[in-house]
């Protein structure tokens, strides 16, 4: 994280600022208050003929497991270019997006997930950089012990399931929410 | 911003750190990468009897107007319980959620929005810290000429429209992506 600067890491401490009702990570060199806010990943299940494709990753965590393509979006696109660029970014695919699959809230860890439906919107896929591999799976091939991520199954299995509407955290992970 | 550190103000640079595409802010000082990621904005468009919750902001911006409790989602909370505590702090309303009614891009200003409808869970509203007054209005009732911003128009209108599934960014705002 600080390759690009050569010198001191932050010293950050936790305080809470003058007019705020909860701590932030300020540092105590330069008093520079880093917001830390959810990060959202956006990525995609994309299905051709009943099969669903993977990527095996090529980095950690998890080098080695499937994944769905996906990852942080980033500023100055929408959602909807997030996600299509992850699937480029990491398996060559150039995607149409169909809706939206589900929204997860991963509240230990800071991250939103944003999941859509999609499928090719031309032909081919390749392993990009951060993929050993990438492909299409069956749904009984799926190398359901390989797989990177709980919310990969979330996300498969609520495809399966095929609901409208938008799929929330399942109930056992749901932070007790009813109703959603 | 800066008013709990006291100190100098952080003196950032735009620079590709080692082994990424794109470029970060980095404090020539001490060499921290601040990711600037997009931020999640979780709202709720709040129904009783057909009468919808608006907002007064007794802050900037567009202090004066008229808003859904909605703001900054923050760490270690779900968007569920984002939303919930928006209307609380904004409203002194507790919400039961019904799903998602719309996620929007900004992405000209590094904002998600995602946006539940909700009731309430029980009776009473009254102005938190950061509203003047806060209302239930009649659809003919809503003051359109005093809305703080063009996603509370879209929110609305996504609501009366009553559509199943999510609404996104309307197709003139959608930076061109069909199909969505």
């Amino acid at each position: 994280m600080d390759k690009a600067g050569g010198g001191r890491m932050p010293n950050f401490i936790r305080r809470t600022p003058e007019g705020e009702d909860r701590d932030r990570q300020i540092c105590s060199d330069c008093g520079y208050v880093a917001y830390e806010n959810p990060k959202i990943i956006v990525g995609s299940v994309v299905v051709e003929e009943g099969r669903i494709l993977l990527c095996r990753r090529a980095i950690e965590p998890r080098h080695g497991f499937w994944t769905l393509p996906a990852g942080y979006m980033e500023l100055g696109e929408t959602t909807e270019e997030g996600a299509r660029r992850e699937a480029w970014e990491e398996a060559r695919a150039r995607l149409e997006l169909d809706g939206i699959l589900a929204i997860y809230s991963l509240a230990q860890i800071g991250q939103v997930q944003i999941i859509y439906r999609a499928h090719l919107a031309e032909p081919g896929i390749a392993a990009g950089p951060e993929s050993l591999e990438v492909r299409f799976f069956t749904w009984e091939d799926i190398p359901w012990n390989e797989i990177a991520f709980p919310s990969v199954h979330w996300a498969l299995k609520a495809w399966a399931e095929g609901s409208p509407g938008v799929a929330v955290n399942p109930a056992e992970d749901s932070r007790g929410i009813a109703g959603l």
